[in-house]
């Protein structure tokens, strides 16, 4: 059992605001990241797969195939987006939290189909920020 | 003669759209850049300041004094904020040659009075690509 | 189940010398690192806690909060100090390793107050050395 | 039990082509890697040992000791090589993953009789891509 | 006038092996740089480019044509290639600073029919090793 | 002409302490860095060299010689010390601008014998602070 990882990464806006909430109390909790005109991150997407090497390729998984699954199924659908507004089934809160599991969400079933199994997804928001998610209840 | 600099950071919401051209013709130059609900980026920011030493504490500037007036001229008004709405002043196209420009003519008087030189923005929009302008007409 | 990471970083110095020993045996063990007078690092500090996410918020806790509680509990006791004389119940030995268990035993508490768990501390102290303590025994 | 973590790097020549198939096969499947006249890639290895921590040294294991040892049996053997052709012992296909495990092999003996426990090999052969190996089957 | 700088990157194999010196010459002068066999690296390729900004875009030059041209001319030609025996015209000695001006003599002209000026090559062989060129004689 | 850069690194400790004031003055000027029992960092220090390029070798100066170079006259003397003790010539104000300058003092006649000239010295005190100086005056 071996794990691979790669990065891809795209650039999105959004804003975090309750709509149960009045603006005070979205204020309060969120600070900047209600700005109603959104604001926006560069997010560095790190996809691990783990699996048996294939003694043909020494891969896991082959790193172009697993590339264009990302970039076709999920940077083509959050890059250059408002993740509030673009983006169908995306939680109401587009937190980091949640885009991680969106991501795990669309993933996993095509990682299973490549073979292997999906272990985590991490997500940058910032420099200073990430999260991760391993597909845990 | 020395130059010293300072790295701040903020993350803004914006689009490439030039409103004197139709969609086809904006989605030609700028791609997903144009998307009409905005993306956003980490902008990493690096103010470059050059003067003598001050023999007594051994700095062009005091770079506590310089962080706090990037944070308080700049960052207050750009982090969190979506750049093409948000911003008074900001031109029509906020591209990162653009908000360069801008936060150097915020910076360079403020920069005088501290006694020293604004000698050059570095403005990372994404970590493949920046714009530097050193006040060059 | 899901994980967020919260970078911090501080300044300090610090020295590696056991005063059981003699200078020849601290000079074979530490090296460098035994120097008197002192050396010091700039050290950047992962915090990551693990919890549900609240549907309200999209977090498992709130950022902001947490480093709060990380500038006001743990950077400034550590920041800009010397690890050796200036921070009390500091291990005699504040190595790496010491210095991520001390800061695990101020945060833990803190974190579970929040309604969050306490996952892991990393600790770089150069851009090659980093240690990562789970509260495991 | 604490993890104590240590970064070294290599830089090396390879391809990855399986002499069991044709051209046009490997052309197929590892696309500009399977150039006949070699690439390379500055690789960064990511030691993990895990272990007590010393009461006397505050190490889990001595870095200049842990360094000496990858450097001496690892870096030695793969600095400025051509993985395909000048490493004893390398399986046909050098890939990251390959590579990982060599090293893993290499390293675990060591550290045990260092008094500490191998945890992983964490290998990047570019900055967009890495593997992790815990020794599991 | 204002500097818009794009990174891309190639991985590629070379040695540094003068044909006109014994191996024990060689051996002194490169070291490990003239293994018969090869090594390589992967290099990290900055492309700074000067000029007015266009009203109309907010640009220098557009960034996707500027790395559309480096991808086309430069990146096809030299990522995953061996540097001594690939690259048609290459020096015989492939040496950071070599390949950079082989770099700069392909992309001047590129850019000077986009209007604008090309102002530097900085070509990363490793991350502790750079070299810069600016057309200077 | 082209410039050539090598990156080195060391681990000091420092303050910043004015002894020409009282303590109010020194923390009221140099905050946290005044603080009398130290504080440390890493420093990152880029030595970049300019010349011709020698034909027989493709380089300006052979690195190997010039982090040799870096390595024996200035990391030797500022590794794991405390710059306001143990560093003779230091001027009284170890700031980042002295020790920039320092450095620039020690290299700039080893590099002219060298048949190169010393171009700058960029030296991060952190990730978020560097100063450049280029010997101007």
């Amino acid at each position: 059992m071996i794990y691979i990882t790669r990065k891809e990464h795209f650039n999105a806006a959004h804003k975090l605001f309750n709509p149960a909430w009045d603006e005070a109390r979205n204020a309060e909790i969120f600070g900047k990241c209600a700005n109603k005109n959104w604001h926006g991150h560069n997010y560095d997407l790190y996809v691990t797969v783990k699996g048996k090497i294939n003694p043909d390729t020494g891969f896991v998984v082959n790193l172009k195939d697993l590339s264009e699954i990302i970039k076709r199924d999920v940077i083509e659908l959050l890059d250059h987006k408002n993740l509030n507004v673009d983006v169908p089934n995306m939680p109401l809160m587009p937190s980091t939290e949640n885009v991680a599991i969106f991501i795990w969400n669309i993933l996993a079933p095509k990682i299973q189909s490549m073979g292997a199994t999906l272990h985590g997804i991490k997500l940058y928001e910032t420099a200073n920020n990430y999260v991760e998610y391993f597909g845990e209840h």
